[in-house]
This record gives structure tokens, sequence and C-alpha cells, in this order.
């Protein structure tokens, strides 16, 4: 998606070889705008499948995805982060490693809003090593719910996750895939 | 707003004599269609003032605040809690108290998205004892920015928080206020 990779040019900040900066406008502080455009090519993207319910974890998942429900007109859930989980009979819960921060939390929602009747997409701000896409699927297996896709604005594609999601054969969209941050730049896939 | 309180006496469960549980729409899971349609009407209420940038606090602000920032085609910039905070020269920060958990928690947010020269439009989806309004208000103050007026999704109008705000002069609007929960049913405010 051509607007979003131009916008994480001008506004992207390198850090090292692995950090990717985008608090002024996906991240802290967030363009509504470009939210909505990136929703919009979400929604063209997936617009064939079925989907019942957006599903994404707090808190920089929140804002693309309510944009992705409002186009498809179906409910929105995220996942609470918590440190600890108490075990709940009406709780779904998965453990997510955090390689950024080195630490592990708990992503937990209600059952109350996922059932084995939903066809669920999936939207995050970032794929790089997967931990917290692979929590949100282990959540969708417990309600026995069916995976629509799993919609990603951006994706470090040197990193594992989307190898290990291609692998088990789900369609992933990504609207920027970056390849490496060689030299302090950004370097997308050549895809277009 | 009308479609905001029916859906309120619809869908939101009243436990003991403050607790308003509105989880299956406006917080765990969100209802897109309905969040708009609350965005268009903040639109209506705040349009004529200058807003250059919308204030919310993580989770369940950031929903209602991008719509509300795409009808104003402004950025949105919403506070981190955290349970404590290292103190950082680049960090806004105040101090909120939660009656709902009794813990103290800080909300962060940088420096670099609110500075002197903004109007801000605060958007959040409760104001009960204004807690978190009065600790984004303290950041709107620390940086020196003007409040252009404070929109709220539902207010429990017996609690102090709403006559703190109008003390201080502040234009308030609530879409849905609740005079009480008398025999476990909501009750608002006859305003229409």
């Amino acid at each position: 998606m051509k607007i979003l990779k131009d916008r994480l040019l001008k506004d992207g900040k390198v850090i090292g070889d692995d950090v990717l900066e985008v608090d002024s406008f996906l991240k802290q502080q967030l363009d509504p705008v470009l939210m909505k455009q990136m929703a919009d090519e979400f929604y063209e993207r997936f617009k064939e499948k079925k989907v019942t319910k957006i599903l994404t974890v707090e808190a920089s998942g929140i804002a693309p995805a309510i944009m992705v429900g409002y186009n498809f007109n179906v409910p929105v859930v995220f996942g609470r982060k918590q440190k600890s989980v108490t075990l709940n009979d009406n709780m779904y819960s998965a453990t997510v490693f955090s390689y950024t921060h080195q630490t592990s939390n708990e992503i937990v929602i209600s059952r109350d809003f996922l059932s084995a009747d939903d066809h669920v997409l999936i939207i995050d701000d970032f794929l790089a090593n997967g931990q917290a896409v692979e929590g949100l699927l282990d959540i969708v297996n417990q309600a026995e719910a069916t995976v629509a896709g799993i919609g990603i604005s951006v994706e470090k594609s040197f990193q594992k996750g989307r190898k290990m999601l291609d692998e088990q054969g789900y369609q992933v969209e990504s609207l920027a895939r970056i390849s490496s941050f060689e030299g302090g730049k950004i370097h997308f896939l050549d895809e277009e």
C-alpha cells in the first residue's frame, strides 16, 4: 500500500537493526485518515471472505480494528494484556512472549464474545516474530471459531512471523512488507 | 443521544448500586456502527470549536477517539496507563486514582505530541468521579495547551465528576447522562 509505505519512509525512525519507531502516526499518536485508508484496503483484500468478527489486541490494534469493523459492519473484540491471569471459566487466555520487552503476558478475552459460529478476521499493527498473532490464533482455536484471515499494517518480513503464518495456510495481508533496515533505512519487499 | 440510551437499556447490565457493565458493545467488544454514530454526535456538538488534537486514554477510549479524530481530521493521542513511571524529561505524566480498582495509575504521554499551540478535545467512554479526565486535564495544562472541550460517552451524573468539570468552566458533552440505578434499572436525566 503505497500511501503507508511513503508515510513510513517519511515519519518512521529506524533504531538499530530491527526496531522501527512509528509513535507519531501508528502508535501513541494516530493519524485517523491514514487508519481509514488502511481499513479500506483491508476491506478490499478480505471482502470476499465471510467475516463475523474482528479480533485484535490492546492498545495499538484497536484503532485500525474499529475502522475495519465499521467497513465489515461486524463487532470488534480486543484481547486485554495482563501480567498474570487468575483462572476463570469464562475466559479464553493465551500466553504471549514479547521479544521486544523480553517478558510474557497473557492475552485474555471473555468467552461471551467468541464462539464456534464466528469467522474471525485478525487485525494487528505489527508482525515480527508473530507471537501476538499466534496468541490470538490460539484463542480462536479455543473458541473453535474459523480464521477468515490475518491483516497486518506493517510486517517485518525478515523476522519469522510471516513465514510461520504462511506455513499454517492462512491468508495473510500486510499493507507494508519490510525486507530490511540496511544502512539505517527502510527497504520494502518489491511486490508491486 | 437516543440511540445510545436505547442500547444501554437493552444491553447494559446494572451491578449493585453504581456499576454499569457494557462489555458487549462499549468495552471489550465494540459496536463500530454505534461508535461512528457517537463520533458524529460529538462532531456536531464541538464542530464550532477549534480542535487540533483529540486526547484520550487507553484502552476503551481509543475506539471512540479515533472516529472523532477522523471527523475533525486531526491526530489522536492516547495516554498509556502504567503502574509506575520512571521520570523522563520527554514525558508528561499524571497520577489517576481508580475508585473501581482502588489503585493509582500513571497516565503517560510523550511531549512530542502535545504543545502550547494545541486545542485539545478530550474524549473518554465513562465519566464517574472524573479522575481520568482530571489526569488528562493535568497533562493538557502541563503542555500549556488549550482545552476545547470534553466529550463523554456515558456519564454517571450522580457521581462527582460532572459537577467538578462544570465548576471549572469546561464545555462537557455527555451522550448519555445517568441519574441513578434505582431498582436495578438505568434512569437518565430528563434532558430532551
